[in-house]
């Protein structure tokens, strides 16, 4: 199963693709937007492509050429401002969900982010990064892609611990990098999460058990 | 047919309902964020809402309610950041189609820009005010209301001629802020114009003729 990984250089897309090169039935291929970044994933053993979710439909489409799977992992990052927010977590998605479906790579899954579907919950601060999140996960819904929208809660380095809760409504907690790029490579093997959406903290099930529960 | 118009108190939205006050058939509803907007709309004859697209939806639901249309024309003008852009221009108009269609308010007309329909035009200073107001087009698109997108090119303060030239795609040219609110009111009495959605620049057609043809 090849599988796209975009926003590898990302926190949880390098230890996505780590662990996918680790699995015999995935082979990941990452895409970073910098020349710099591939060597990592060369090292890997990953395959890699240079592309940019704020770049044409037509570069990411060859990107995603002979993919089974596309994870969309990319942010903006909280240094940059609104416009990037808009840029890449909403329309650089789009854009990917497109490339996605012009290329037949039919599988999807994107990271989200917690408590997003409801606009009570968006960030006081920052609404409109709520609502980027938001708007790409009702377009990847409504998409015809085999989708999973993972919207995990506070994002930690800590060291992942493969427990977790994941259900459509949860209330903001933490979890680690680690265990979303875990739950992401669970979820890619289990087509019962196809169609699902749900939010995801650290909790005590195995991640095996609670995915076949959302 | 009463008509709540967003965007009241921009430029295009203050010439609307003015004109929308002196059409027998049509009864408009001035929805303004702030108390000292009121008054103005008052001298006109017309009715007035205090409420906000960056609240909440029940507000804009109780707005809309008894409308038989509404018309969409506020922005978050260009002294405000990407936020604003995306909490006004896109978040706002979802949050006002959601609204519409809730209090049984049909017919939704709302005024996007000349060629953000195609990604290559978009802005290069400032893509995601094009993404914004793409997007609550496309959002418009796939809603159960009877639509029609009205994207003028670029905005003068100059008289209205009622001379326009309409179309799916334009060169980009000016057109008087004036002008847009006629082919509003025009698009209103026009049943042929749900539906469409078209690039709008001064021509040489009368507003009655060119919205036939599009």
């Amino acid at each position: 199963m090849n599988v796209l990984v975009i926003g590898a250089n990302g926190k949880i897309g390098k230890q996505l693709v780590e662990k996918l090169t680790n699995e015999e039935e995935y082979k990941p291929k990452a895409m970073v937007r910098k020349e710099d970044q591939l060597q990592q994933f060369k090292d890997m053993g990953a395959n890699t492509v240079l592309a940019d979710v704020e770049g044409n439909i037509d570069d990411l489409t060859a990107a995603a050429e002979g993919m089974d799977a596309v994870v969309f992992t990319a942010g903006s990052g909280a240094h940059t401002g609104a416009d990037k927010t808009m840029m890449v977590d909403f329309d650089g998605a789009v854009k990917a969900m497109t490339a996605a479906e012009r290329a037949g790579a039919k599988r999807f899954i994107i990271v989200s982010a917690i408590g997003v579907h409801h606009r009570e919950n968006w960030m006081e601060k920052a609404p409109y990064y709520s609502a980027a999140k938001h708007y790409a996960d009702v377009w990847l819904r409504a998409s015809g892609l085999d989708y999973t929208i993972i919207r995990p809660g506070l994002l930690t380095n800590n060291a992942g611990i493969r427990k977790i809760q994941a259900a459509p409504d949860l209330e903001r907690a933490e979890i680690p990098r680690e265990d979303v790029a875990n739950v992401i490579v669970t979820s890619l093997k289990d087509d019962s999460t196809v169609g699902k959406s749900f939010d995801l903290v650290s909790g005590d099930q195995t991640i095996e058990a609670a995915l076949k529960t959302v």
